[in-house]
């Protein structure tokens, strides 16, 4: 599928669907989520170092740190571009960026930015980005693109966070590497809150940070602390072994 | 949005997004239901009687059955065309079907077969459909076009079913008319199933019916039985008011 007269940009359009919006008829924010990674997904297959392309050499991409930030949410039925390019490429990381915009380009809804590390699927070790096919990503590193946000947050937290909920992993949960889905964690952060919350705040920005792997079946703690006005952090641990972080995020909502 | 040019089948084509793929790689039924219904908004919109419309003179589209009947779910990146018409119509009734195909049309994924109602949504009591814009969808009457399923069954349930889980109801559950979507008791349903179970099994057919209405922080009880090899119905009542019960379903594996 590779092609090596593509541009460093890919641009995907997408219609938002009526049944992916939310109460508000607003897109869900995983759903935002996941026209990105699905983006990423294209655009690196096109260009030759896709998840199907590495699984035969037993390596795949991991999604380390995602942040979203959201100016205005689409609604049902608008169209979108989302655009994705890889804004510069490690030995041991790469990043990765995002626009979501009105097809004309004229109105931004939102923008993405992503770091990613490539791990041996056998060993679960990270693997060097730049062995791939003699450093191919480096043929696509676009600088001059815009994505006006700051990068993906460390997140930092205290130890002092109070318990919020516990959730059940399922057969929805898990993506092709057996693993609970990237995205799924952003819904059951973003559960988090009330629908009565929902009703007079927006999501503005999330930073999510993924530390180590969940498993369907595995039980989820999720604790919640409110660290500034309508700002959160969410820590996410496995029951079985709480000292091992799964996620540690942090959500900022802005008022209606 | 109407045009009364428009043929009676709709043909809306889509590929399947790898984020929105199960661990074997395929569709999950959820995102295959939440496609069907898509185009079913599309269709309804592009003619003249979907929820948009509706929503001025106070009235909506409440689906009340759906069956869903899978051949062999599409993989990541594989191309589907969703068709769907209107089939017949009456007074408090409408049938839609539903088939998903590859584009050529060669290749039958699944078929689908839907029954609505439309309720006023002030005393949110059924309403006659054929006094929207003098019969309108009468105009759209396919009777022709094949959907070689049987219709959807209203899933005739004992009284001795065993717990199987009780589901708390969240913001990601929820749809533009404040009750828990359609397609998330799907995903709900599908997820009593454990991931040992889906290595050696696929999701053959789906019947589920709508009896009443859940909101968003509602607890759900789900009641899990199987009644022949492979074969469960499942009861969804709300903790609050067990008598009433909210979904009736019925699945269907086959041995992969």
């Amino acid at each position: 599928m590779e092609n090596s007269q593509l541009p460093r940009v890919g641009r995907y359009d997408f219609q938002i669907e009526p049944f992916h919006c939310d109460f508000t008829n607003r897109l869900f924010p995983g759903h935002l989520g996941n026209g990105m990674l699905n983006a990423a997904d294209y655009h690196s297959t096109e260009r030759g170092y896709g998840v199907a392309e590495l699984n035969v050499s037993h390596k795949t991409w991991v999604l380390s740190r995602f942040a979203i930030e959201i100016l205005e949410m689409p609604f049902a039925y608008d169209k979108v571009a989302v655009k994705t390019w890889v804004e510069a490429a490690k030995k041991f990381f790469t990043s990765r960026n995002f626009t979501v915009t009105s097809p004309d380009g004229q109105k931004a809804y939102a923008y993405g930015k992503s770091i990613w590390a490539m791990i041996d699927t056998n060993t679960r070790q990270p693997t060097d980005i730049l062995s791939i096919k003699n450093g191919i990503i480096l043929n696509y590193i676009e600088s001059e693109e815009s994505c006006p946000i700051v990068a993906p947050s460390r997140v930092v937290i205290g130890h002092d966070m109070p318990f919020a909920r516990k959730v059940d992993t399922h057969y929805n949960d898990v993506d092709i590497n057996g693993h609970v889905n990237s995205v799924r964690y952003i819904d059951h952060i973003l559960d988090l809150f009330s629908l009565v919350y929902y009703r007079t705040h927006q999501l503005r920005r999330i930073d999510i940070a993924y530390i180590a792997e969940a498993h369907a079946g595995d039980q989820l703690l999720l604790f919640k602390k409110e660290v500034e006005a309508d700002e959160f952090v969410v820590r996410i641990v496995r029951e079985e072994d709480k000292e091992i972080e799964i996620v540690r995020c942090k959500v900022k909502f802005v008022k209606d």
